[in-house]
């Protein structure tokens, strides 16, 4: 181990809707219903370790890409927002592919809870479920939330797709699930979750796992448009 | 180590104003006037690891708390905002005394080097000199800067201290350094960096080392003012 280096230890577990890497929004706090909780490791699994923290409406996450395959570092990506054409330095980019594979996500704090042990309610979450956790720290407006920034080509969300679902699709999900997942697997099928590379192909069914549902999906690049196609339930291991 | 432990490794180093932890500003971009470097470590000190990060006007750092004593994790602390009188738990502040030592800092990109070796200039850093990074990543207006966030302390930066100096401090300063490093003193002491305990001290004198310089004030706290008294050129080890 390099003189320099340091061990971290997960201080906390996030428990999310996400099963597969596939279907996570790109970025956090877009996909306002993906709600999760953050689980206290101990010793930090104590009201002590917490207190205060509801002054804050957000907190960020500091967490690990465990699902990142080790030794995949690499020193350039292309991001899907430029459509995998232009290849960019690692440090230009939140490739999940990267030195220390350390992640960094801004969520909604819904609630501090201590029953049934310490663990936090969150808004907006965008990490698979079963993420380490390695630090929580408050949302400081005054310091993060820089008026004065700007960035060339990551200044607004991502346009959103528009999604439908058939009078058939809509039978099965409620025959299974409330219109709360419903409203969860919309929104995360609006942010477009097909890679880059797999564009102009308007028949291709992809799968996104969310909680136990495994939901098909296709997408017509002309008209911007996501039809909702089936859905199952699955209790499945990634895969 | 804990099988859900992971090693992670400095991929750059930070060159800072700052030699000692006292005179830090408590968060980054405040002292918009304290530029520093960021050296990239090998493999990392090429271009292809930087390409179209000046796409960004701001980046995060995430960066170790390198003289913060090991073993002083503490579930709480007293921050110097709420004047050292409440205790709040370790998840609740940005306290250097946290489980795995990990800062995060958002700093002004001012410039991607790649000669002699690739770094990059930043402004408003608050880190001290040496300190390791671990990652550098764009900041990307449309998630991170969040509208809707609230904090019930910390929404507004603190109230800062005027500042001002004898006409034989300045002499003395000037004969030292030009006004660049006059205005960063100034920026430093505007924000106060004496401990919470040690207020009420009017006549006590504080050292902040920045550069190659020592610099005493002192503080009026009714009048909300700081005289700088003296400096000195100093090039020794922390103190």
């Amino acid at each position: 181990m390099d003189s320099k280096s340091q061990t971290i230890t997960p201080i906390a577990v996030a428990q999310t809707p996400y099963r597969d890497k596939f279907g996570i929004p790109r970025q956090p706090n877009l996909v306002s219903k993906a709600i999760g909780k953050i689980w206290l490791n101990a010793p930090y699994n104590q009201a002590e370790a917490l207190a205060g923290l509801e002054a804050a409406s957000h907190i960020w996450l500091i967490w690990g890409f465990h699902k990142a395959p080790p030794g995949q570092t690499r020193l350039s990506s292309r991001p899907p927002r430029l459509g995998g054409n232009e290849k960019l330095g690692v440090f230009a980019t939140r490739s999940t592919h990267r030195p220390n594979g350390l992640g960094l996500s801004v969520v909604e704090l819904i609630e501090v809870n201590l029953e049934p042990t310490p663990h936090l309610v969150v808004g907006g979450i965008d990490l698979l479920d079963g993420t380490p956790v390695y630090d929580i720290k408050p949302y400081l407006p005054y310091v993060d939330r820089v008026n004065s920034a700007s960035h060339d080509w990551a200044e607004e969300a991502p346009q959103k797709l528009t999604v439908v679902a058939t009078p058939q699709f809509v039978a099965s999900f409620l025959a299974l699930k409330s219109e709360v997942e419903m409203s969860l697997i919309e929104e995360v099928v609006s942010f477009d979750p097909r890679p880059a590379y797999h564009r102009d192909q308007p028949e291709r069914v992809y799968h996104v796992r969310l909680c136990d549902l495994d939901v098909g999906f296709r997408v017509d690049d002309n008209s911007r448009q996501a039809t909702l196609t089936n859905v199952i339930h699955s209790t499945e291991g990634d895969h």
